[in-house]
């Protein structure tokens, strides 16, 4: 795939995060697809990531294990849809490896590397079914928790 | 796209169809991707195709309206995962338009059309989240359904 696929974004479903860094966009995508990489900023401290599986084609598994400081665990596994090497995925939990059906879905996530004069800019997106499900990951802390693990892995890439 | 992505198989868990006939790729692909074609066939008789819209691009629409003899009507959209276009269509309805998550999902289904020597290699896959739903759309008719709704393919397109 060389063109971004066909994504809806709308306002009043989905939620988004913008955030301008003086890092390469090379670094911002290897930080997000060698899981090796992806474990040391993904979750917000004290949670932590703790296995990654990605396999970087439409239809290959996406998955990740975060523990939390209690014992908490959620892992997840679901499948990449859609990239562009270098600057562009789309993933969901709706399907699992080889886009079979999970009989849920809570998101669709895209991750947007763009370069720009002093670094990259970046933009995650969130896609939900409905208004509910927006105000559900929001009352999650999307805001905080996604602008937490972005600020992550940006200190992460410096410590390369 | 230009090749198929990477889609899972599991005898037990998913069903297919699989044909051959002496009819060219072209029209078979055109019968499947062409929305007024496709209403001509698409639905064992006595149930009707009565809408369809195709987008036909990843994360594209796909809505068919099938009305059943008794006023029954099933109204579903989905998505479009990938395409090769002549050969290759791979949806679910476990997302909607542009990916959306529909919070459900009953199968992710691939159209694979070859040429053979003498027409077409026809196979046609219904992808389940497990056993018990391939079970219920075994139940709900699949073999005959989709191989009546072939013959119905096979027929409208010599009368083209």
């Amino acid at each position: 795939m060389t063109a971004k696929p066909h994504v809806l974004f709308d306002p009043a479903l989905d939620l988004e995060l913008r955030r301008e860094v003086d890092v390469s966009p090379q670094l911002v995508w290897r930080a997000w697809t060698e899981p090796e990489l992806l474990m040391k900023w993904f979750t917000p401290a004290p949670w932590r990531t703790t296995a990654c599986e990605l396999d970087l084609r439409p239809g290959g598994r996406f998955r990740t294990r975060m523990e939390g400081p209690e014992g908490e665990v959620h892992d997840s596994t679901g499948c990449v849809l859609a990239l562009v090497p270098g600057s562009y995925l789309l993933f969901t939990d709706a399907l699992g490896p080889g886009f079979r059906p999970l009989g849920s879905g809570f998101m669709t996530a895209s991750v947007e590397i763009t370069p720009t004069d002093g670094g990259t800019l970046y933009v995650a997106r969130a896609v939900h079914k409905d208004a509910e499900d927006k105000a559900r990951h929001e009352a999650m802390g999307f805001h905080q928790g996604w602008s937490t693990a972005f600020d992550q892995l940006v200190a992460m890439v410096r410590s390369l």
